[in-house]
């Protein structure tokens, strides 16, 4: 088998065999084969694109380049839940203790936040003290005795998925679904949950900004998911404007809480809700979605989905008392409210250009070298649909300084639309792609 | 600018501005770009192609990356011609003193031959003495001097042609019709000459092998000298089969002196007197085809040509005595004659296998470090039309020893397709491109 030869194929519009596949991941990964000829494979996948079957294919590959964790041989059912990315997106954050509290256990590795959406590690890390570099055996140990972790992601689990994403990164060829449903399953598959459920958000906010692409991206992740035995959901859900209402690492862990106390803000808190009922009717936990909506409900109401985050940050070295009382968490020196510059009904929140607007705040990452401030963010005091009045409050800014503050508000109000007429916010899930 | 940009915009279907072209060319020669990004950039251009200005474009940018020798400078009309390759292609060995012994200079820059085709500097090697690694001080003199000269390529001329070819060629981007393009007449425009004739070969034995294909190419490459005031006209003409009888280098010389006294097969010396002509009236030198053609058998006739590839070759260290007898060149020392082994009318005669064969021989390379035996070749004894009985001569192998005579026989007959109607070569010329 040569490179240059699975180059040609591709560019020609041919179709890879399995063999060939996990040859050129096998290679690729050994430093065999040079970056400038995986790059151009890259491209001819990006502009000729793959079928399902080298999908999945590829995805296998890069599971297996390094090491893999079976999850599902330590507790079954064992679930796992990944989000390809939003604003304000802390569902994580809520769902995995709200499942883990009725009886469904979750190991689960996240990546770090880059660019305009946050990661759920970087949002965990608002907690003192909480570690999520953890070892093989003390993540194992945890989900033993807790039936819940929240990990950053091993360096050694599918390596080659690393690899080729930082090529992908600077050559241009990021935005191929079939090599993003690769790069998400390759690492699922490697921690080797029963049940997985994907988040596929969709919107401006969004990577995928056509509900074509997010029903293509959902779709082969599934597929992939049967060809590998695992029982993978993907739910299309709107990044049209922030999810929730804060945006912001130790902001957004606050809005958890609040979620797990029932008194989160309507469009997270459902969102969180409908995931983790979800997951019970996947798991066999719950019969229908009823039964799984109920069982949510007493989590909720008894106090054991909170709990269980507690459980979960003390068993990780972090201080619980921050879960239990909020107003512990970290804070930024500054809040500066920002008004209503005309009255009327809010059209739209560009959920991306906040996101860039937080990043400014010191909440994100524009590379990865960047530190974060756990502290900043922002909180939204009005949504999509939302009637204000001029002068009204529209957005609270946490920042390091007025400075901070200051230079980014004309970027906030430009992410505002607004209409005269009444506005209904769009659907909250706009798909479930089942096996 | 940033490379990430100019990769997305080409693999989204964009178009290249000047400046983005130039800019690209100059910081990939400087090292400033990896070839990784590079070759995505390249698999996009070979997919999504790029227009004539943006070759145009790539083509000066890469023509300016490095040094320039403007001949056109030194003496004008000065001209240049050029073959996209086929096997059996002597035709600037024979041109090139047919026109400067017809009064037009000839200043030309070749390359060494890889894979099925042969290359210029590598027959002119057959020559006992013979240099063809000249300086700068050297070219121009003999030039200045003798009208013509015939060097090897400096590796000073369009450098990021060199760099980029090699990546190409490792990368699966070869074959894309701007990117040759580029190539080809970077290093052209680097040299400078006045008037470049092109002959762009078609059919089995070539790279282009669809008349659209080998339209598109020399169409393009028209343009460029347009855009770039070189005055360019492209031949394309049939690589079917082999041209002439001789494959092989000294065996190529000798078939050159031959056709410079009026004595080759009739498609190669067709098509020399042919280019020849055209050159002519290109400069000028004649008003037209028939003054032209006149002028070519006065040249041929007279012994003026084959003195003046005798005067170049001895300016170059060569021994002329070896154009004057052609039984002073090199010979193999085993000589096979492969016969017919059915009668009938030769239909085909593939030329790229045949070429192959012969590089089996020593006389081609397969990786550029492979050194070439000048002796070895075939000679073809019959061509596509050509009646012959079983048993007849077909093929006079030129080898090493018997071993390595025998070990391609098989091969070579493989070559022939056979009819038992009469058949008839297609045209020599399929087209002729004029600015």
């Amino acid at each position: 088998m040569h490179i240059v030869e699975l180059i040609s194929k591709k560019r020609d519009g041919g179709t890879f065999s399995e063999e060939e596949l996990r040859w050129l991941v096998e290679q690729y990964t050994r430093g065999n084969i040079p970056d400038y000829q995986v790059s151009a494979w890259l491209m001819a996948v990006y502009l000729r694109g793959m079928d399902a079957r080298e999908t999945s294919a590829l995805t296998l590959a890069m599971a297996h380049s390094g090491e893999t964790l079976h999850i599902d041989t330590i507790l079954s059912p064992v679930v796992d839940k990944h989000s390809t990315g939003g604003v304000g997106d802390k569902v994580t954050l809520a769902v995995a203790p709200l499942v883990a509290a009725c009886g469904v256990a979750v190991g689960k590795m996240s990546g770090r936040g880059l660019g305009h959406t946050g990661g759920t590690i970087d949002k965990l890390e608002s907690i003192q003290g909480l570690r999520t570099d953890l070892s093989r055996d003390q993540f194992v140990r945890i989900l033993k005795q807790h039936h819940i972790v929240l990990a950053g992601q091993s360096g050694d689990l599918a390596p080659a998925d690393g690899k080729m994403y930082a090529l992908r990164d600077v050559t241009g060829t990021v935005g191929s679904i079939p090599l993003i449903a690769a790069s998400i399953m390759s690492k699922k598959l490697a921690i080797g949950a029963s049940h997985l459920l994907l988040d596929v958000k969709l919107g401006s906010g969004a990577f995928m900004k056509t509900i074509e692409q997010a029903r293509e991206l959902a779709t082969i992740m599934v597929e992939i998911g049967r060809m590998a035995a695992r029982y993978v959901v993907a739910a299309i859900t709107t990044m049209e404007q922030p999810l929730g209402r804060a945006i912001g690492n130790a902001l957004e862990v606050a809005e958890a809480i609040a979620i797990l106390r029932g008194e989160g803000p309507a469009d997270a808190a459902e969102l969180c809700y409908h995931e983790a009922a979800e997951l019970l009717v996947m798991t066999g936990k719950a019969a229908n979605t009823e039964e799984a909506e109920a069982a949510v409900a007493r989590a909720i109401h008894s106090g054991a989905a909170l709990n269980k985050l507690a459980e979960v940050v003390a068993a990780q070295g972090g201080d619980a008392r921050q879960i239990e009382q909020p107003a512990l968490l970290p804070r930024a020196p500054v809040q500066s409210m920002l008004l209503a510059p005309r009255g009327g009904y809010i059209a739209g929140i560009a959920a991306e250009k906040m996101g860039i607007a937080s990043m400014h705040l010191g909440a994100g990452r524009f590379k990865k070298s960047d530190e974060i401030d756990h502290r900043t963010g922002l909180l939204l005091q009005a949504k999509v649909g939302d009637h204000v009045q001029a002068g009204q409050p529209l957005l609270e800014i946490h920042a390091r300084d007025q400075a901070e503050a200051a230079a980014i508000e004309q970027d906030l109000l430009a992410c505002y639309t607004w209409s005269d007429t009444a506005i209904q916010a769009g659907p909250l899930i706009y798909d479930t792609i089942r096996p």
